[in-house]
């Protein structure tokens, strides 16, 4: 059995706690979150958002891709987001690899050569949060007012730092 | 004052909540979740997710890119997922546009001509779940025996619905 079918049982329950309402499109704080897809973190809980608060990106490190600022060009043109959470956190999957041997394993596991791809690996989150924020702030699709904040968040405690 | 200062007072308290406790990095369920980024959809709360169950990837629209496929190709061969769920959802902002006005609409607001980029809009929830569910299958970076399922969430309600 799939965990889908797990997902799909608790969703049922889920549904019946929901009730039916219709939120607006529009995030109500007009943040958008960029951070990692890590399974410790419950970005809702861990920063107190109800349903229709703020939007939130995530992928491996919780790193500023095409992809993101794709997505945060929808975010903030169509949906009337203007301000930035960069949010990455401790004991990252993107620390525990780099790129040369992760290709050379790929090579053997996949038979696929990637060895021209950049995984995104980073050693220091703090380090990684603060080039993330100046890409964003780099950016020519991110009105220079967008404001940009960062932090780590400590997956042993819940604990968000913040990052200057 | 911005909505990151509400959000780390908010985190403070689930510090509290959260006490210390470290997880494995890698997710329980062994599934990684990829879905949109839209306010209105809690993950966790929707499918029962405890803390460690589950990787969570978010873009705009949930769309399979190759920012999502580095991501699972590091959450499978770092981190030992072997099942995929694409989440679409009713009423997406990726429903909301097309890529040539929007395009025009950046030039005009942004000075920036991307009018070669593709935003990822899309009409129908189903069709776009599909669509990703086949890119995944297709993709030479994900292996064979992955499992892959899909559902559309309906914003109002709360239910997922499966898409075959």
């Amino acid at each position: 059995m799939s965990y889908f079918e797990n997902f799909m049982k608790a969703n049922q329950a889920y549904v019946d706690l929901h009730g039916t309402a219709h939120l607006p499109i529009k995030p109500k704080t007009k943040v958008a979150i960029v951070t990692c897809m890590d399974s410790r973190l419950h970005v809702a809980q861990a920063l107190g958002l109800a349903l229709g608060d703020a939007h939130i990106l995530r992928n491996a490190g919780g790193r500023v891709t095409e992809d993101v600022i794709r997505s945060l060009v929808i975010s903030q043109q169509q949906l009337g987001t203007r301000e930035i959470v960069v949010l990455h956190h401790t004991d990252c999957g993107a620390q525990t690899f780099k790129n040369e041997e992760f290709a050379a394993y790929l090579q053997q596991e996949l038979g696929v050569d990637v060895s021209n791809q950049d995984f995104l690996p980073f050693r220091d989150a703090e380090e990684s949060v603060r080039e993330d924020m100046e890409l964003l702030r780099q950016s020519p699709l991110i009105p220079a007012d967008v404001e940009i904040s960062g932090a780590v968040y400590d997956v042993d405690t819940g604990r968000m730092t913040v990052v200057e």
